[in-house]
């Protein structure tokens, strides 16, 4: 069991400095000559002076007529003057002055007395309405600066410049390297123990995004001397190298050893959370960044390490992203000696954002997805208050997050359903939702976090869902309970039913393993209640002790064999075709506290939710759900 | 002389509402499938929901040994415990956990003892460092709703959830139709007369950017019948027929008589400046956009409608330009019943963002380009007073004005010069220069709107530069004079000086004629010194009334035959293929602030100004210039 350790663990400021220090990439001298046409989006290499001015003659600024000034001195209202044939010129916008004139007059204050004459009532200016030459871009001058990104009006103002040819930074060509053994490429529906390598694409785009042309090579095992091989090919053949996964410090992680034998390896471990299995060296010249496998921390790694360097070679300054102020309403405790970076949900619930904390794991890339933004919380913190402002760089744009409505609560797939039906009728308006829990709903509203959140809690006392939790946890707030749909809750078992389970009483059977949900959770206390019913004790069902977290972590121990059965709901069931065997009703419901109900974006999800038959007849065919209430205010 | 009046002239809100809703564009139905590899940027037409989990079994989040949880209980610090062969199997990170165990122990924690015997201090608890299977993504899951903008993180949740192809709406074609008896291809010189084409490149950029895929058509004359044509042709084969000038009320505006021949005129006319001449209608259900000619309210045109028509099409929130607030330092008027466009530079030289109003001509392309932001003057308003705040919509990143450098004043190409070099060593810094004068820049130094003013300014009593006017307007400023170079400035003249003239005496000749600089320029002020000098009385000076704003305005009305001289520098009589006859060194200093001189931006611009040989040897290649003082402290 050969182990490494890190080779150092560096603050991200430090890595950095080394590594933009030591990879010894000044500005990038690639350069290639581009017609102004196909320049959009580039960086030039040098500076773009005029070659011709513009306009490149005087010119009309207005539709009308040329004369010579002095001509027209003396004309007034009270003193018209007519000008003949010889002494103006009809002339259009764009059209060359005559070289005898010198002034333009609105046609608008012409008038035509008869083909060869004209009165006028007022004199015109020497130069009046004309573009002198140069008057836009003189020739000789400088249009754009080396270093510049070239947006459309440059373009158009190097066209007008006369100029041909711009000299721009060649796009950096950048190896992108999956390894692993378990790595295989997108396709047909994979293995146990392989993983779909979407790390390399998701990489592939982050290059073309940042300027520059990826080139991706195939799936690598982990096999020390092939990865050296193929790192020191594409060192040679390429400006940047980036390969994924392989870059921590465990048994298959040839990368960081790679990059010793072949050059130099200046950082290995880095303090930010995710992201910490970071290589970063340098092999003949050409900087190597390994980035670890998990897909949130080499989406941070990258952000943090290759977008500076591929700014610096560009020679442009690395824009940052959009920050805002954001308030966060709990504790948020963080690990001492690492940078955090917690994915959060913003929602303008309050007179300030208020930030909430989604999933922290590095593999959970779609907790990234679902991301409005990422609060930082420093090396030296334990972690943040309830009521600090903290800064959040934006995922998306502060405009989108404006017209978000915010879930927090229990998830239940037709509120995703809600999220696309908006978005078919109502482009701008963003429904974004949180999971955690029905309880932590609850508290999300009462902590101003959401502008709704969805939940199935049981009354044990009266069977009754919901209400008597807002009674107790809500009293002081003003709010409705409006319902979506009720579900029907069941036991999932394997395909065929082999164990042949009817209900909850074969649960305590010597043969039947169960599977259960935390804690706290909607299901469980329906579980409780409805054991409690049949008379059943916890510790007569084997398994009762093994905590899940969602109904597909259910339906997935039932596949996998861990368990027999599970309570969950039918979508879960049906999602990895399992069995499934009914047990109850439960009403889900959105609690929305009224000060929100005003709000437009609101008011039209309410609308799809009362009115639209597209969004029932959605539902409905997810099986499982029944909409007889749905959008009926319970409270 | 057929004239026609404007159709309607709206208001921007009033224009945008009826062209949108009447165009009668519901969001773009035209779809195709992509891989999502081939996705980035696009954006969903439909929901995109996982085939599969990820994970997709039960995989192991360490390098570690998979464990039974059961078998580990008991295991201290004070009770080691020891695992036999078969109790545990070493797995990696991302390994499947094979299914009699349900536990990983890190390998850290794990201590060998021989090779079939490890050793343990704590117990492991059930699923303890195991990703259970969906625990990122959870099959049948709605990973991205439709009207989703595709990122790099979007595309590996895909490829992670089993999705191999994306429905996303097909980019409209945009049909660009330039049109024009003036306009011609860019190429070789142009003829007088003649305009090269830039705005439907310009457009064609614009297009890309905004998402769709341009069509550009051949240069189409001013005939009424073919622009009917090509704009009937295009409405048929394209999604938005975009045409480019020929779009006002003038003689040879045919575009809106040709869209109210084949379809509906809707707006012609709107009451924003620049852009007033923008004509939208519909033909055969296809919007068409008749688009001013000038090169800035073709610009302004196209973000007011283009943007907003594309983003609906396509289904997304049409996002705005990010805004600032902008402190103004001098009164702005504005034409009551016209929005107005103003483009400002945007300095950090206070506690807050000031705004300096640039050339609001519509054709000056280039103040669009050197612009940083945009403001805004209402329709009801006379303008803005000093003092105000006002929203600007940012032309480039906050963080790369923040990183600005701004100098107003006179111009020099020496600075153009200096804001090249300081980009070939710190890319990060920007100098942006605005060019209002001498006396100009001393005003915009007084109002706190510059980081520095270039300025050449002579004192007739005392034949020194600056430092008197200074003491007189900026006696309450701690400040410095920084030399910057000594130019040549002398009178401009044909090529070969067929009319002979050796010094401002010649000027008085009968056959002689003048081209005059502006009252208040640096170069006026000399005139009038030298003239004094040499005893000749400005009523002698043929021209001496005609002013004009530049130096390359001098050399212009030289080369058009307007006038036989000019005063003015070297570099715009080079520029131009003039000869030119030295009359006299003048000092050009720059104006710094002392409270700037900290500012690290400044300070490498001054270190270039101090140490660089490439800077003085590329202004000494200009010619006309002297650096013996250049970084000489005067005051």
């Amino acid at each position: 069991m050969r182990r490494k350790r890190y080779l150092n663990k560096l603050s991200l400021k430090e890595a950095q400095k080394l590594f933009l220090e030591h990879a010894d990439v000044g500005i990038f001298n690639k350069t290639e000559n581009l017609s102004p046409r196909e320049s959009l989006g580039r960086i030039t290499a040098e500076p773009v002076f005029a070659r011709i001015s513009s306009p490149h003659y005087h010119c009309s600024a207005m539709d009308g007529i040329a004369v010579l000034a002095e001509d027209t001195f003396g004309a007034s209202t009270a003193t018209p003057l007519r000008l003949s044939k010889e002494q103006f010129v009809i002339i259009d916008t764009g059209d060359p002055v005559p070289p005898d004139f010198n002034a333009v007059i609105m046609i608008e204050k012409v008038r035509e007395v008869d083909e060869n004459t004209i009165e006028i009532l007022s004199a015109a200016a020497p130069w009046q309405y004309i573009r002198m030459a140069g008057e836009d871009i003189v020739a000789t001058e400088l249009i754009l600066t080396r270093g510049h990104f070239i947006r459309p009006i440059d373009l158009a103002a190097m066209l007008s410049g006369g100029v041909q040819s711009v000299t721009v930074k060649k796009k950096p060509v950048v190896a992108v390297i999956p390894t692993g053994d378990e790595i295989v490429e997108p396709g047909e529906i994979p293995e146990p123990g392989t993983i779909i390598d979407s790390n390399s694409y998701m990489l592939e785009a982050m290059v073309k995004q940042w300027g520059g042309h990826p080139a991706r090579t195939a799936i690598v095992e982990d096999d020390f001397e092939k990865i050296t091989d193929i790192i020191k090919q594409a060192a040679a053949d390429s400006d940047i190298v980036l390969t994924s996964a392989g870059s921590s410090a465990g048994r298959d992680d040839y990368i960081p050893p790679a990059i010793e034998e072949l050059g130099e390896l200046l950082v290995h471990g880095v303090s930010i959370s995710p992201g910490k299995p970071t290589a970063l060296g340098v092999v003949d010249g050409t900087p190597v960044l390994g980035l670890p496998g998990y897909p949130v921390s080499m989406a941070i790694a990258a952000e943090s390490f290759l977008k500076p360097l591929m700014s610096k070679m560009l020679g442009i300054s690395a824009t940052g992203k959009q920050k805002v102020d954001a308030f966060i309403t709990r504790k948020i405790p963080s690990k001492l000696g690492s940078e955090e970076y917690v994915r959060v949900k913003l929602s303008h619930t309050q007179d300030v954002v208020v930030a909430t904390p989604l999933s922290r794991g590095a593999s959970v890339l779609n907790s990234l997805v679902r991301a409005d933004g990422i609060m930082k919380i420093p090396e030296n913190s334990e972690g943040l208050m309830p009521d600090e402002m903290v800064k959040v760089e934006l995922m998306r744009s502060a405009e989108d997050i404006k017209n978000s409505v915010v879930a927090i609560g229990s998830h239940d797939i037709t509120l995703d359903i809600l999220a696309d039906e908006i978005k078919a009728s109502h482009p701008e308006i963003n429904f974004s939702s949180a999971h955690v829990g029905s309880l932590g709903g609850l508290m999300a509203i009462k902590r101003g976090e959401a502008h709704m959140a969805g939940t199935h809690l049981l009354d044990e006392e009266t069977g009754d869902y919901n209400v008597s939790y807002i009674k107790r946890m809500l009293s002081d707030m003003e709010l409705s309970l409006i319902n979506l749909v009720y579900r029907t809750q069941g036991l999932i078992v394997t395909p065929g039913n082999p164990k042949n389970i009817k209900d909850l009483s074969d649960l305590v059977r010597d043969d039947v393993t169960f599977c259960n949900r935390q804690r706290g959770s909607g299901t469980r206390v329906l579980l409780d209640y409805q054991l409690k019913q049949a008379g059943i004790l916890s510790n007569q069902v084997d398994g009762y002790a093994r905590e899940v977290y969602t109904h597909m972590a259910v339906a997935s121990a039932v596949t996998t064999g861990i368990a027999d059965a599970g309570l969950g709901i039918y979508a879960a069931a049906k999602a990895l075709g399992l069995d499934f065997i009914p047990i109850s009703e439960e009403r889900y419901d959105l609690i929305i506290p009224d000060k929100f109900i005003q709000n437009p974006s609101l008011a039209e999800l309410l609308n799809i939710i009362n009115e639209s038959d597209n969004f029932r007849k959605r539902v409905l065919e997810l099986g499982g759900y029944d909409t007889r209430d749905m959008g009926k205010v319970i409270m």
